[in-house]
């Protein structure tokens, strides 16, 4: 069963909505074509060279501020309502390709790259959730930054609790190499 | 104070081995220039339509499986070590350029796209914390999707509670429309 607990016909006519918007032709559809992406900002942080750069943003004090390009401004309505926001970003120095086993900052021994946070990956996408203070014109004011200076922002999305917290995950080989997050 | 706990020493050590990866120079970074993804696999899914399509994985006890195209079998050593992985796919139904307000789901308000999870995004890039229940060969069998079947995945990231699970998050103009997941 799922989990939803909304009213079955309030549901029917809302995911009517999405069927009204421009969709490609299913039959166009090629999952080995190239994908081209657009940034939407830039972020600006003390954060000059990967050297001392967090490891995670959990283990971030550092502030920061996403500049959205004026041309996206408008998307930014309602986002002040969020405490907290997903911030997905292009790793830009990252040189492809990468080797698919590296040792990662935690351990000594070879893992390879989708069971680790590293930014060295086929597709270097960064993925960050960082508290939102305050939003100015189109300024982001956030914090517990752990991405580098002037890195190219590519979506902002609202960070949700409900959805976005799971509470029993397994940890696999980064098990006892982390504490905690103090607040 | 950063909320890292580890040893100085050691931090420092294993900060070392991140500079001496294959960086592209800093003075040739370009935050408007477009970004090029490959796609690393496919999503199988029961889903065939966006009509009825679940609103979020949370709400999800759909399972699929996802292929990791051959030549990127390698990097998903010790990945079975974790229960929920993040994946990331690029919604390749959307067509751009996407109104950058519009009604959501759950509310008949018109908000901006930031502040919404819809799929129209002006980069269509999807993000679902799926449960993973094993992995063989190149395929892992996944929970709670929510994915469109035949979507192109971009990464794979193992979800870490410890770093990813914000206990709490201001739900903005979402407080009030969902309820807390079951499980």
């Amino acid at each position: 069963m799922p989990h939803t607990q909304y009213k079955k016909d309030k549901k029917k006519e809302e995911g009517m909505e999405i069927l009204k918007r421009n969709l490609h032709d299913m039959t166009e559809r090629n999952s080995l074509k190239k994908i081209m992406l657009k940034p939407i900002g830039i972020i600006h942080t003390p954060l000059k060279s990967l050297k001392g750069i967090p490891i995670q943003f959990s283990m971030s004090d550092i502030q920061g501020k996403i500049e959205i390009f004026e041309e996206y401004t408008s998307g930014l309505k309602d986002l002040d309502q969020f405490s907290h926001i997903y911030c997905i970003y292009l790793l830009d120095l990252v040189k492809l390709p990468v080797s698919l086993q590296s040792k990662p900052f935690l351990d000594s021994e070879k893992k390879g790259v989708f069971s680790t946070r590293t930014p060295f990956r086929p597709n270097p996408i960064g993925l960050s959730i960082l508290e939102l203070e305050k939003i100015e014109n189109n300024y982001l004011f956030v914090n517990h930054v752990d991405i580098l200076d002037q890195t190219p922002i590519i979506d902002i999305k609202p960070y949700i609790n409900e959805f976005d917290s799971v509470r029993s995950s397994k940890l696999g080989w980064y098990e006892g190499k982390i504490k905690k997050k103090l607040s």
